[in-house]
């Protein structure tokens, strides 16, 4: 048996994450052992989808597998790292911001499987071109998991804890808080009695020339051409709701100052 | 000959608007006479472009066409109007802000052609789901209009000034803010060496989440979990960035007020 090659695994988590990725390598042909969560009704929910076993005590943890995968909050990951029954398995985490030094003493073997997307329990995803994010504590579990993100995607990573860091970041401002802004430009739209979806195929192109462009090249609207009298009369518009004016005021003046410079 | 149909335009403007706009009504099977073009060169870009005349002088515009289509920016609109050489033609702009009250008192037959996306002069783009936003000075004119729109578009609205400045308002948020925060994204990724492509997979399923569900249910992240101490690390993370970090400070204030309130 190729001792680079991850057969067996247990997930630890039942959230969207541990829902989509073991329904993933699943699906890739490995075998999911055995599903953990505090939550033993949701624990129960996607051991039953996966047909497997389940647990909500982490001392009744399948000690055999390959890979122990843990798809848990940042909050109740320390607990759980540091109440984990035995140091030889390969322990890794899929989140965006602990650092890999979380397992450091209390591990032996251990590393991330970051896959950088936003995941949905109900809403199924491919997960061809999702980048996985690989960081290991020794180069063979390095190899291992490479081995293991390639059965899902073709779109792998090496990525340190740092750069992990930024990557989270920026996500947040590409995904978290464009995500905000269209349920703003929805609750405008809906105060006025004007449908959402007006604003779909606008929505739509705008995410298409960034792909295809450069985003600092398709800036467009009041603040990038500097027109300080749309502006304004934007943020009068705006009086009713002042959360919303004061983001509107704050992001008008950091674009023209962004293009003012050019 | 039917006079609820537009067959002979004049298009003023050369820029991405009357690019975009001139292209497809003639491609609609609209006949452009003449492209107005303060800017000579640009003007005769863009005829050249339909096989058709240009002029820099307002005095030279045809007087006999159906329509006189204004794709000039805001700054520049009144001006036009009020030296425009005649009074008896079908006047309208393309503009999201400025209210139809321009031409009163000045032109006797006018209204609003407002076709709302995001348009480059070097990108074609369909027309067909384009929401066209209608106004007009009397139920003739508006017929016109209506009719004209139908031959580009099979998303027609009759929208008024004050409805059109609400969505003009959202369509800054929902695609002027959030390009700006792509851009953010982008830099963050490349200050420390990596590439803007490993957030695309985000990007793209953020937005199908949003055009397929409701984004007040897809908002996911940090601020809208309450995970205060992300939060501050991504801040430490922007201390070189103050901008940058103003932004996610406001923004995560807003996103954790709203979502704490249910």
């Amino acid at each position: 048996m190729d001792s680079t090659e991850i057969h067996q695994i247990v997930v630890l988590g039942s959230g969207n994450v541990a829902t989509r990725l073991s329904i993933a390598l699943r699906m890739a042909g490995l075998e999911i052992m055995q599903i953990y969560g505090r939550n033993l009704q949701y624990a129960k929910m996607l051991a039953d989808q996966l047909g497997t076993k389940f647990t909500n005590d982490l001392k009744d943890v399948i000690p055999s597998a390959d890979l122990y995968l843990l798809c848990i909050s940042d909050d109740a990951l320390t607990e759980v790292i540091e109440n984990f029954p035995f140091k030889n398995g390969l322990l890794v985490h899929t989140s965006g911001t602990i650092p890999m030094a979380v397992f450091k003493g209390i591990q032996n073997n251990y590393g991330i499987f970051y896959p950088l997307q936003t995941f949905s329990k109900n809403k199924e995803i491919e997960f061809e071109d999702i980048p996985i994010c690989i960081e290991a504590s020794s180069k063979e579990n390095e190899l291992k998991l490479v081995n293991l993100a390639e059965k899902i995607s073709n779109n792998i990573h090496l990525i340190n804890s740092n750069q992990r860091k930024t990557l989270h970041v920026a996500a947040v401002f590409a995904s978290n808080f464009t995500n905000y802004f269209y349920s703003i430009s929805k609750d405008i739209l809906e105060s006025n009695q004007l449908s959402f979806d007006l604003l779909k195929p606008l929505i739509i192109e705008t995410v298409e020339k960034v792909l295809s462009q450069n985003p600092d090249e398709t800036q467009t609207g009041p603040a990038r051409r500097g027109d300080k009298k749309i502006i304004s009369a934007h943020l009068d518009f705006l009086n009713s709701q002042p959360q919303f004016k004061e983001m509107y005021e704050l992001i008008s003046k950091h674009i023209m100052h962004k293009y003012s410079k050019q």
